[in-house]
């Protein structure tokens, strides 16, 4: 899985950053990536995966974010998706526990004291599947009725040497995960 | 999946409950099962699925141990098999921090100060995925060169609490799991 | 598979019904779901998803039918969602053989004494399968050149209770063919 | 799909036909197939794929049967091959409807006035999926406690001519089944 | 797979031949399919596949070529489309080594004396695997920058005879592939 | 796809190199992998894989043989097998090719004036896909009956550089073959 984190400007999600080959096309990275950048967010409906928000008419926003784009081109499943997703919101959650941030994880968010730090979505394209994964830098500009919280406020500062920090471990995590996926012989 | 907790008897693990429909050949549990229980353990090289354990000789024992041993048929595939194991490894890190026990997870094995406190192994079988994670109860009868921990020395003497508390966890993250990759509308 | 028998209103079918998702978007209904509604037919032509229709030029009508909409995301895989329809379709005639009606059913069609009862098609999403089957309740507003019957013509006047009866037959055949997929072990 | 019938010998069914590649490597026949044959019944242990039945250490057996043996290449897959399963023993009724027989159907088991009339099963194979179903010619040498009935108690005296009738039915339903899966754009 | 070639008249190649069913939209030819035609080639950028391409603003043009459209149902997957389209690319070299030309082949690219002959793309719809080669008649309208050659300058002037003999050659060498793939066991 | 080259030994090839993660206990080599060796070629009966060979008492030898051992985990599926196995085997003409040697490839074999330069065979394990080529480099020791040729015939003496050359060219096909199935975008 190749990393990119991009520290020199801000990337603005809209949502469109979920459709396949994003990282190919915009960074020319090919095959499984992780791409890291910071920057609003403001999900257009259009681009709304989670039919439970569409449903519901919820926003999804934030003044400040990074934001996590996850491609993976092995294999084209929607429970897969789900599952990996899951697995790298655990593991954001155990680098936070190493900055010394308690944090409880249900399923794809990521709690401090009953505020909600995170966004993430998981789903699948036709060629791949994609994660996004977005952890507010401050709490601002979060749709109402949300109580939110964010890096700042957990007294995180190095935002850069935070991205750099979660990139490298949900990068270090997938290759674990993809190589011990090759040293198993198949049981009866 | 459904979940089976057995309290009344042990059962030594010897590395068979790893073939596929264990848990229906053995308990009638019909599909997705998590079955938890306590016993030795004791791998017969015949029965080994770690290559590189094959490779190295490697034992794999250890004098009482929680077992877990989970089976999954939606999606036949290595790569899902090792995905999910490292998930289910994390939310029993997520438990025992529950219980006030750091943790430091690397892919599928929990340290705690160091120790091995767990080990686990994940693979596919012709119609499902099989996963084996293993819970020291006590570090005795470990393989020489091993440095290892147990429940007990953490603190944690209710074992059939703790067995019940991640057995009931490990089925709601993979419920969660399942439900959320079914409200998602695909990507382009 | 979750059943939905829609018996207050009717619901008109102009194939738009047949998209990924369309139970959960419109019923909130998660995961595999036969939903047993009554309405008119009148596919649009963007909404046509049999290639040989097109090709013809064909008209999908009916003044009144009963429709099933079901969608199933275990496997995503058009040879399964047209065994799957067939197996549907038979089960249909079963049920109306109950009714003491004798049918001949050629692949997803149903006939009676020669006239055409239903009208079926089964295709793929990128995430799930999906079927349509329509049996009409009366034989009016069908294409010229078809000769329709339908469940009046046939004496079956209760027609909630015809779609109580089948909607339930199908998830219970769906459920059985799940259930023993789950029992066999592999063959060498 | 090729169909062989086997009429100028009997041929006892142990099982060992549910293997893979069983028709290519006894007849020849390349690619998916149906094979049709007479003979006694009487499954080895160690041949068993129901898994229910070797809990219950049942007994499969009979002294006269007609079989059918289907291998699938197309897609390894359980739950399609438990779906083909049904839709072919559905087909087989209908078959049956024909001759003038009313069954009654109950997932992959033929009965006529409440007797048993057929056996089968279906599982997968790690290249393709296999299917067998026996129906019975005369109801002698069934295991005690099954309530069995034969297609001579039925009054169907040509058994060649109902394997030949029936074979044809079977291979032409999975060619229909083949060939819709091929004529449908796929949904949104 | 089934062989169409079109003599009587030219198909100009706009690029929307890659999307799925074309054969059977266009010429009602049902499942796996060859189609061979003649005519200009102008791809519009909404049509390009190649993300390479679209990120370089390349054009993909000619005056006169043999196109080839393959579409292959039996699996669903961009490695085995670029591994089936590079096979195809092959044989087509070893054909045009019968006429006595000798060729390069890098990847999907054929070359003679260093000059382009031919352009290729592979890639998945949601219900296929599709592949379109093209094979320049003569090197005219070729974009700027691209040293070309044609079929012409390499004294092949029977253009006819050579969609025939290439037509066929591809059709063998699939129907050999399928055939193969059906005749061995599976190993442990 | 990783590369080992063993030129410092033989090894002799007895079929069971074709089982799965035959290159990991072996070499320790995790993943895609090409081995390439020299030896005696004498395939027991156990171990064959060619149902056609086993039905007809084939015997598959030969004295001394370059052995090309290849395992792929991304896709498991015979008909990807035998179209990659079909792929490599051109390839491997191709290089030929540049020795000056003119070959004819009729499916997986490969022909010099008639003669049988090579042997080869394809299939699945539940967890990859595996194929063995074996080119013949004196032809002694090959079954009776078969019109056999080595590269000492065909005047290509270095033999340790023949393997490094077509090794080399397989490895660089397989990944232009995988970089190509990342690069393009669905069609519709």
């Amino acid at each position: 899985m190749e990393l990119l984190i991009i520290k020199d400007r801000w990337i603005d999600y809209d949502g469109s950053a979920i459709q396949s080959h994003w990282a190919y096309r915009n960074f020319g990275i090919l095959g499984n990536s992780l791409v890291v950048f910071r920057g609003k967010c403001d999900v257009k409906v259009r681009e709304m995966i989670d039919i439970e928000d569409l449903r519901q008419n919820k926003e999804i926003r934030g003044d400040d974010m990074v934001h996590y784009i996850i491609e993976v081109f092995d294999l084209v499943n929607a429970l897969f998706a789900s599952t990996l997703q899951k697995l790298f919101v655990a593991k954001l959650s155990e680098v936070l526990a190493n900055y010394g941030v308690k944090t409880v994880r249900k399923g794809d968010d990521i709690y401090v004291d009953g505020k909600k730090l995170s966004i993430s979505i998981a789903t699948v394209s036709p060629v791949s599947i994609k994660i996004h994964i977005g952890i507010n830098v401050e709490a601002s500009g979060i749709p109402e009725g949300v109580d939110a919280i964010g890096l700042k406020e957990l007294g995180i500062m190095g935002v850069d040497n935070f991205m750099e920090k979660t990139g490298r471990a949900l990068v270090e995590e997938f290759n674990k995960v993809k190589k011990d996926s090759l040293k198993v012989r198949w049981a009866q």
